[in-house]
């Protein structure tokens, strides 16, 4: 396969981004090199856009809301890339971004472009391609990027930081459908957004909101921005406005004190050093000593014969074995 | 230094235990490895104590608390060992465990270990240190182990990571004393304790536990255990008795149903993964190549003139050069 050239990426060319982006994902060690040094080559033109986190169990209406919210980005004039982030598992709630009819309308936009997860690999593997995509979609004009999942596994932590601000989808009532989120998620929203408040559903959307406002007002603790609790309904198209205001005033506040910047560089970083210990890892698995031995001693720790550290030291021993 | 024998630390003899620790908090690898051997040999008497985890900002009053709580388990017939994990930074809060006068009546019981913060090395490597201490208070017949932190740092989720049950004590009064914590932290733990509920306290405690009460009910999400938020005064002594109830049915309710034993493996197993990773990245630290190549490929990072891909290639290219 021909690797595309940046410039015809750089002019909107759909063909040629679609070509990239399988490129990145690609397993062959030359593909992978071919999109390296495509990336290389349009970095400088990356970053200008606004990431955007969404995440929220199955069920609350994550492609309603995004095929809604992306009409209005689009009237505001804007290209919006939505990307999905999730372990490829067709069990678990994966059909999410397979098939694009469940944003029909706005998959039909000239102004769109919907990738869905990147098949195969873990969860990282699947983090790492998400990442390259989104800066090609940048370099490719793109000035939104929805970046969804629908948080299985530890996907919204990854999610979370990737993305310029991460919001959380939800639905009206109080606790129990919180069952489905992971410790810590909620945390880290930017944005609690209750949707389906419409009809007969919305007093239970505004009380849960309430609740929400005031559980924050107890657990917030960020100096940079004070976690928001909205409503909204995908399917009515109410308080889709007030989301993206939100948002603006988050990018506009957070650029103001150089957060914005600065949690952009440390995520850079940390993709890096992510990457480092993942090549590292990659070692450990390829080596067939390691391997060998790995359930062995993994055995041996959980049934306290051998000292943790002991085990870790003679994986490294096996490891310059080869 | 000769190592102390695994037959005087199971005996109960406190210099052998408090050399044996010393060994494992030693930086010569002759010393590591005594430690290794030793703690290996105590390790199928290690495990028969409740470890509990205990955080909260400066001021919260930890110390008084572990002074009362101390005494009650005491009084109960517990041999009691309090560790502490902070990053070895005299500034950041770090006089908590420094001088034992601060547990001043706890520290001159027969059947109470109290042994600081680990000095010197990374946080990975003090609670590294932690841990094997822990497994040394255990072999030695402490059947309760109590791990403090103040809270620097990641100081808290290493913590939340080695202890059956992990407890954050509060102030009384909503919010604002949360900028403290960090993110994440109140979903990990297994009970918040509102300490200070005394004299005029009491009414503003009662109504923050009401509010925390509220709040967990929608944040709550683990099957196995329902956060409990109480309240106590470690000067008055009182609601002491509730948190020690709460604390043993969480162990008779966790061991019926098997998270207890699960919960320690997955610990153990994550602690060696921990370790390989950390020696993997020791290795980067050591080689002269990557240390002198590191900070401008960073800064290239930063700079969008590179890759983390290729960034993090070049590092691993670097370490097989030496």
């Amino acid at each position: 396969m021909a690797a595309p050239d940046a410039q015809s990426i750089r002019s909107g060319n759909r063909r040629a981004l679609a070509k990239a982006i399988t490129l990145t994902e690609s397993s062959l060690s030359a593909h992978r090199r071919q999109a390296q040094d495509l990336l290389e080559e349009l970095l400088p033109h990356t970053g200008n856009s606004i990431r955007i986190g969404i995440s929220g169990v199955p069920g609350v209406g994550k492609s309603t809301f995004i095929e809604s919210f992306g009409q209005l980005l689009l009237a505001a004039g804007h290209r919006v890339a939505v990307l999905a982030v999730d372990p490829s598992s067709p069990v678990a709630g994966g059909s999410i971004m397979g098939d694009k009819t469940r944003m029909e309308q706005l998959s039909r936009e000239e102004h769109v472009f919907i990738r869905p997860t990147p098949s195969g690999g873990t969860l990282g593997g699947v983090a790492q391609k998400t990442r390259e995509t989104m800066l090609l979609c940048e370099a490719a004009g793109y000035d939104v990027i929805i970046v969804e999942t629908v948080g299985v596994g530890q996907s919204e932590f990854q999610v979370a930081g990737m993305v310029d601000f991460f919001m959380l989808l939800m639905l009206p009532g109080g606790g129990d459908e919180l069952q489905g989120i992971k410790k810590g998620i909620v945390e880290l929203a930017d944005a609690l957004v209750i949707n389906k408040s419409d009809g007969e559903g919305e007093g239970i959307a505004a009380s849960t909101q309430t609740q929400y406002q005031s559980a924050f007002s107890l657990l917030r603790n960020e100096s940079h921005w004070t976690t928001v609790v909205m409503r909204c309904s995908a399917l009515a198209k109410t308080g889709l406005d007030e989301v993206w205001e939100t948002i603006q005033s988050y990018v506009t506040s957070t650029r103001a004190s150089g957060f914005f910047d600065h949690q952009r560089s440390t995520q850079n970083r940390q993709w890096m050093q992510q990457l480092v210990q993942t090549l590292l890892l990659q070692r450990l698995q390829e080596s067939k000593a390691v391997a060998a031995a790995l359930p062995k001693l993994e055995a041996e720790v959980e049934a306290q014969h051998m000292t943790p550290y002991n085990a870790a030291r003679r994986v490294i021993e096996l490891l310059d074995k080869g």
